[in-house]
């Protein structure tokens, strides 16, 4: 119990700041370009120790034609090839929605300090759903975990999105 | 049981295969080669439907500073450029290792037919270990599986490059 409090509690003092709900913004106005390009509409960001914005981008699979280029997974190489590093040590990176199994691996190879993410995936997702990534022996590195955070915006974009596609 | 016997006919017959020796005999080469260059020496090799290769990498992380260089996902992102699709149906990987959680998506994604890999990885698969990504309700395609092959090969690769840097 004293962990959920914890969490809790970390999760109290996030919402009510500014540098949080901005980079989650960015990662939303991400998602819906993404979206408005046939895309998936999901988006990334990722931040450095010192507040600074690495990375941003959402879904390129279609543009790309890459079936990795996952918003997660496009804003992990471009912070890589800003940092010159293959570990983004101390970063931080925002999606719009709960990471599959392949972004959540990648997130932790490049030892990204947290997740923050939007809506949960029933489908696909993997840190709460399916495999379950962090909770596995075989993750060597698992971020801090803050879900659910503009939960509805995330959501909507997405069930718009498909919505129309039907 | 009859799906056990079947599998193990199937791998009765590949091994006799010359064809199926030499791609991953090409995967194990390319495991060598970035060990020589410091990386961790695993190779992967992807063929289209017609036996033709389309991609041939060993890991790359430290050359391209991108935790995401696997081997595997190197071969998948240039196997979708050479056909200009996000879709690699009908076509096999060969990969020395088995997948990590990040790769075993990716080949999903990639809707790859087979899968074909030297040695498991007790501490980072994902196909036999930790997540068994093919297994999960989440898996909306999974490639055909032939483990164990040239195993030995591709595990002594991997021990002595371990044991040289100790």
């Amino acid at each position: 119990m004293a962990g959920i409090e914890k969490a809790l509690e970390r999760q109290r003092t996030l919402m009510a700041s500014d540098e949080y709900q901005s980079h989650m913004k960015r990662a939303l106005i991400e998602a819906k370009r993404a979206g408005a390009f046939g895309e998936v509409p999901v988006g990334a960001v990722i931040v450095s120790p010192e507040g600074k914005l690495l990375a941003v981008s959402g879904n390129r699979t279609r543009e790309f034609k890459d079936p990795t280029a996952h918003a997660e997974m496009v804003a992990i190489r471009t912070a890589c090839e800003v940092l010159s590093s293959e570990r983004l040590v101390g970063c931080d990176l925002y999606v719009t929605l709960e990471p599959c199994a392949m972004c959540a691996a990648a997130i932790s190879f490049a030892r990204l300090r947290r997740l923050y993410y939007g809506t949960a995936d029933l489908k696909g997702g993997a840190v709460e759903h399916g495999p379950r990534f962090y909770s596995q022996p075989t993750c060597h590195h698992a971020p801090e975990l803050y879900p659910g955070l503009f939960e509805q915006e995330a959501a909507d974009l997405l069930r718009r999105f498909f919505q129309q596609r039907r």
